[in-house]
């Protein structure tokens, strides 16, 4: 049979070692006689995976003491709500956020509904194909927070700095590029992502938040969008996502034995530069991306006639090279290449690309 | 080695056959080469396991066509805001609520954030142990609905009606007895339930909303709490749980195959009837609730002397029987026999229960 290679950008593939182990104790964990799905949030046993997976993933990202690290539900898209309405104490309140895709939009739009929101960078002008320059922000001294999305799953536009907002907290979207590399997360207030990219399956948020950042809500608020409620009860105020949470501890393990995230940026910065520089070495396809932003994690490319795009497509399908059709909003092509996609499935779209650019050129 | 019952009250036990089909196909989804979990909620491999799971439960529950299906996160917890944000008009509005216990009181308590919560009936005087008679209710007309808990599942409390709530749309928090039995969908405006006890893992939650409830949210409603998002987007505003809905959808079916809620119903009550009767007909056991509302699937139960609760457990997991201790606001014991829950596994607990009370009389 042939070995699959899913460019999905999430769901995406998860590590071939965690889905094997999964698989192998789905039925009985450790003795247990129980599959971690059935086991109480509440007992020894799920409690012991909850505290490593958590214990493992600030080793991994070397967390700071003074942060908490929740596990949450609801996506990105619900902590579009939850950080207005848990940093913003009047409805006079505002925030600066910067607008550089897709993503930068819906969480600006969620925003709106609670306070004053100051788009202070935007790379609109340039269709999302970059970064707006540090220099020209105008950010605002009187912002509760600084929000910015530092790689666009959909324009495939990652950040290569981390803005200085000096006493202002920086807020983060890391959906889609956390666990790719190091990072000093003491530079951020807050660090969020869904974890069905680079994490483990659908259904998981982490946040890591800085302890001083956890205050009140605003009015209204529901309990279960108030980080007060997950702070205090240890992210099982009701019933978290047991299995996914067991999940993404078996991912941060596996990384914490590939080498940690040193590790996996070397790798990462691997697969993206030879997947680019087939892109860029060939007059057939072409990425829209400004050089210096081209995310790691996500690689929008075009065929230099759209007509051959369904072509591609199921050549590829036919070659086990899977679910690279691009966003709706960008057309063309896009592999996601996560941590868990191997250097092999990297190569093997890199030959079919080349391959098929002979034939149809 | 001893087989494993786990009385857990949720995340509780799945079918056996359930977690085996799941194993079996954990790494690679009927060829396509992926597991579920790596499946891109928008590919069409993942809309047909999303589409048979809800036809499935509407099969199952024979729900009618003006009844919405959603797929959500959040728990029943989520729901107890979403409920009165979105069946609100404004902060005037009004809601009757029956108060028969712990998720009765949460439920409560988050709504009165959001407009004026009449508890019109509620059974406190007599420590959650029975059902407050339906001819002593109060409802109010102008309410914009009637929430209750059917199934209470730390008080062990089951109605053993549908209370007739006229034009005004009853809400039920059917967490823990959804699928034990068939009920009559028509009769309720909105049907919800976390999936962690009768459907699949946590971190799934089921909504049956009829469609005129479903309508403008308040102001300041965060997007993934407004009902109309989900059913505008088919539960895929963002990205769904998409392993718990898969998981769900295998339930669903083996329930189906199984002779669908009315076989279940028989096997159900047969299990309760036979626990019960095992604490009755013992001296050494009872059960604090009213003969006429004991739960069919939380049984909680004291021994004589709660100096021997410790003995009891010990005992009991000797045996394969875990996850027996009662809530800590009830003490004492609480058997959780979900649909999942083999016969046999009861028909161990009485052994046990009978072999301990003649060794400790």
């Amino acid at each position: 049979m042939t070995e699959i290679y899913n460019f999905s950008a999430g769901p995406a593939m998860l590590p071939s070692d965690v889905l094997h182990h999964a698989q192998k104790e789905m039925i009985d964990w450790n003795g247990s006689g129980m599959s971690v799905m059935e086991m109480s949030h509440r007992g020894k046993e799920y409690l012991s995976i909850a505290a490593k997976a958590e214990q493992d993933l600030r080793t991994l990202m070397a967390i700071p003491d003074n942060y908490k690290v929740l596990f949450l539900q609801g996506g990105a898209s619900s902590q579009f709500s939850m950080i207005p309405m848990n940093l913003f104490d009047n409805k006079g309140d505002s925030a600066d956020y910067i607008n550089t895709g897709a993503w930068s939009k819906k969480a600006i739009a969620e925003a709106k509904k609670y306070g004053n929101i100051n788009v202070v960078a935007s790379s609109e002008d340039n269709n999302f194909t970059s970064v707006p320059s540090f220099a020209d922000w105008t950010l605002n001294k009187n912002a509760k927070y600084v929000h910015y999305t530092p790689n666009e799953t959909i324009g495939g536009v990652e950040f290569n700095f981390i803005p200085d907002t000096g006493d202002i907290p920086l807020i983060a979207d890391m959906s889609s590029t956390i666990l790719s590399r190091p990072i000093d997360v003491s530079k951020f207030g807050m660090i969020y992502a869904g974890a069905q990219k680079n994490i483990g399956p659908a259904g998981l948020t982490i946040v890591i938040i800085r302890d001083d950042l956890i205050g009140s809500a605003i009015d209204g608020t529901p309990a279960m969008f108030d980080y007060t409620t997950h702070v205090k009860n240890d992210s099982m105020y009701n019933t978290p996502p047991t299995y996914g949470w067991y999940l993404a501890g078996l991912v941060f393990k596996y990384l914490l034995d590939k080498g940690g995230l040193e590790a996996m940026a070397k790798i990462n910065e691997r697969k993206a530069n030879k997947l680019y520089e087939a892109i860029d070495s060939s007059d057939f396809y072409s990425s829209p991306v400004d050089l210096q932003y081209r995310s790691w994690m996500n690689i929008p490319f075009t065929l230099k006639d759209a007509n051959l795009d369904a072509d591609f497509l199921s050549g590829a399908a036919e070659r086990g090279l899977v679910t690279l059709k691009g966003h709706r909003s960008v057309g063309g092509m896009r592999a996601s290449i996560y941590n868990a996609m191997p250097e092999a499935g990297v190569d093997t779209l890199i030959s079919f690309m080349q391959e098929f650019a002979t034939q149809n050129a």
